[in-house]
């Protein structure tokens, strides 16, 4: 499977996920491929809409393009919606990383597995009806 | 130019109408071709989003099937969002109308560019900062 391919397999679950959880989530046409920003996924619940740039990955270290990140916070505030990062690591649960969290070099920003592990919340923290913000 | 590319085309060419009007907007993955509920497009100005199913097409009247509008209903619901047809006849701007406002035959649902006329509001209605809801 290529990366493509990966990537859309990794979102297709996740839109699952927040609809089993009682949210609606649809997965975004063109994204990556159009001059408008564009996240992976928005998902909604009634009172919060978030709007997810997806990875899945098997390595430990991961960096975001700086345009990708800004093209993120560009939407977010422009539509009205919190901006997550969502993580999948090969055998570990979808962690989901405020851009304010991410290891900003100036260049780009880095995520680790310990750094989702620190500042990242579940799946299940982030749609409970008493999550934090 | 087949249905499909034409309605991808009508689309788009919405999606550009919103950013330029300073709004945010998304079209939707695998729109008609999910198994969960998916608008064409997701607008959203910080303050409201907007769940539209588009349709452009040369005919005078159009007919949705029942399943269309009860899945763009649900959408909205779950989401929070509210929800419009956005049409398009040739020769003509668009029209975005409410639910409410189309012909319910029971089986399905009716549209004509007279409701349109009557019933629909054009973009710089929809978008503007005083408008009705």
């Amino acid at each position: 499977m290529n990366l493509k391919a990966k990537g859309s397999k990794a979102e297709r679950e996740l839109l699952h996920l927040f609809w089993e959880a009682g949210w609606a989530c649809t997965r975004t046409a063109g994204s990556g491929s159009t001059t408008r920003p564009a996240p992976d996924l928005l998902a909604g619940n009634g009172e919060i809409v978030l709007a997810l740039e997806c990875k899945a990955f098997s390595g430990s270290n991961k960096y975001f393009e700086k345009n990708e990140i800004e093209q993120l916070e560009t939407f977010s505030n422009i539509f009205g919606a919190e901006s997550r990062i969502a993580i999948k690591f090969s055998r570990k649960p979808w962690y989901f990383v405020k851009i304010a969290d991410l290891k900003n070099s100036g260049k780009n920003f880095g995520i680790n597995l310990k750094l989702c592990e620190e500042k990242g919340q579940k799946f299940e923290e982030l749609t409970s009806n008493d999550r934090k913000i």
